[in-house]
């Protein structure tokens, strides 16, 4: 029996929205695709504000109830080629208060969903908490949240708009990702600091560089131009977070 | 003056079809796009078969004679969203026999281009020259190409049939990626090896892995169940080729 089989069912058609940035602020809700990732947010202890699952999957046994649809519905809610047969809606958190000193991971202009949420599930593996967004993508949207595989769950995410730019931090221990003229990896000794990744296209602001008090560069020996965004900003989180001992 | 104007022109149906991997094979050719790209084949030396710039774009100085074509001609060849003003026709090299002695990436049934793209660049970013795919993805297909940023120009890709898994590396050291049950990165030093990267969804073939006498586990103090595969292969060059001194 099914809860709901029409994609025109108001709530599927609430849902759908959800893909829209406004929609999401105006109902304070996002939406997270797929079972692994459902699942990732329930075992972080989130509760759904909706749950629906297609008919011809099962229910894992561990999950709350959920809404019974048909593949239409699932199909008018999702953006995904080939959608899933889990949708769920979770409520936007508000972060506690960002805590400067504690570092973490700052994106300033991070523009790729897919960098973006390579990142964040990045963070997430490595026991980095704290992640900034300024300016750049919507951490909450869709291609977001399926990149970052769940990672969302276990991360306080604060989003600050590109006016503030780095002003929040105070005199926390910026350490700007550069394509050139940083120090190497091995020149930094662990402790808390915000790894600060810039944008695709244009890196960090010079502004924002200028906050920075630690630069570092990946040495390339290849002779390359660049490491993709993601690759770069991963391999430094985890140098700069995990080759010393603590 | 354009030299060719028409999608319909015989050598624009002919480029069009190097979208797919059988005529990639018959024609020997495989497309490259954006002039960042083509560049990097150029400046590593390589000659195209067919170069191509969109008449509201400059061709640059240094680059061989190339053919004023419209958007037209350009949007029938490419599979962007958004066509790049530049594509190239380049021809699919032979690559010099497989040295397994000197090491190298193997990328063993990974699938997803993006990845597959992702990581060929960051091996050529990091000096690793030898790349073999046993199975997975073809690495000439325009999305590998697209992500490994003109990677391929400087890399020897080899492509194994999956058939043969790791037979042809003999008793080169090979060291699989592992999502569990690896040693941790400070466990290895620095040397010539195969660092090999498994499949998204399965990881490495529990018969292939049976070959590798080195594991490499990356510890994940977040928690989660994993990093994306891209970023975890990164993550590992990074530190098998870079962390010691030579």
């Amino acid at each position: 029996l099914l809860a709901i089989s029409s994609p025109g069912n108001p709530l599927v058609k609430t849902l759908s929205k959800l893909q829209q940035a406004r929609h999401r602020r105006e109902q304070g809700l996002f939406l997270v695709e797929g079972s692994r990732a459902i699942g990732a947010f329930l075992a972080a202890g989130w509760r759904p504000a909706h749950l629906l699952v297609r008919s011809d999957e099962p229910v894992p046994a561990d999950w709350p109830e959920a809404q019974r649809v048909s593949a239409a519905v699932i199909e008018r809610i999702s953006a995904a080629v080939t959608p899933p047969g889990y949708v769920a809606a979770f409520p936007i958190p508000t972060p506690p208060a960002l805590e400067p000193a504690r570092g973490g991971l700052a994106l300033a202009e991070v523009m790729d969903p897919g960098n973006a949420g390579t990142l964040l599930r990045t963070a997430a593996a490595l026991g980095v908490q704290q992640v900034a967004l300024i300016g750049g993508v919507d951490p909450y949207a869709p291609k977001v949240v399926q990149a970052s595989a769940g990672a969302l769950a276990l991360l306080r995410v604060h989003e600050l708009p590109a006016s503030d730019g780095l002003t929040p931090f105070a005199d926390a221990p910026l350490c700007a990702l550069v394509a050139r003229g940083g120090e190497p990896p091995d020149h930094f000794r662990r402790g808390a600091r915000w790894l600060v990744v810039g944008g695709e296209a244009h890196g960090i602001r010079d502004e924002w560089l200028a906050r920075c008090a630690e630069r570092l560069t990946l040495p390339m020996p290849g002779g390359t131009e660049s490491l993709n965004a993601a690759v770069a900003g991963a391999i430094a989180l985890y140098l700069l977070a995990m080759t010393e001992a603590p």
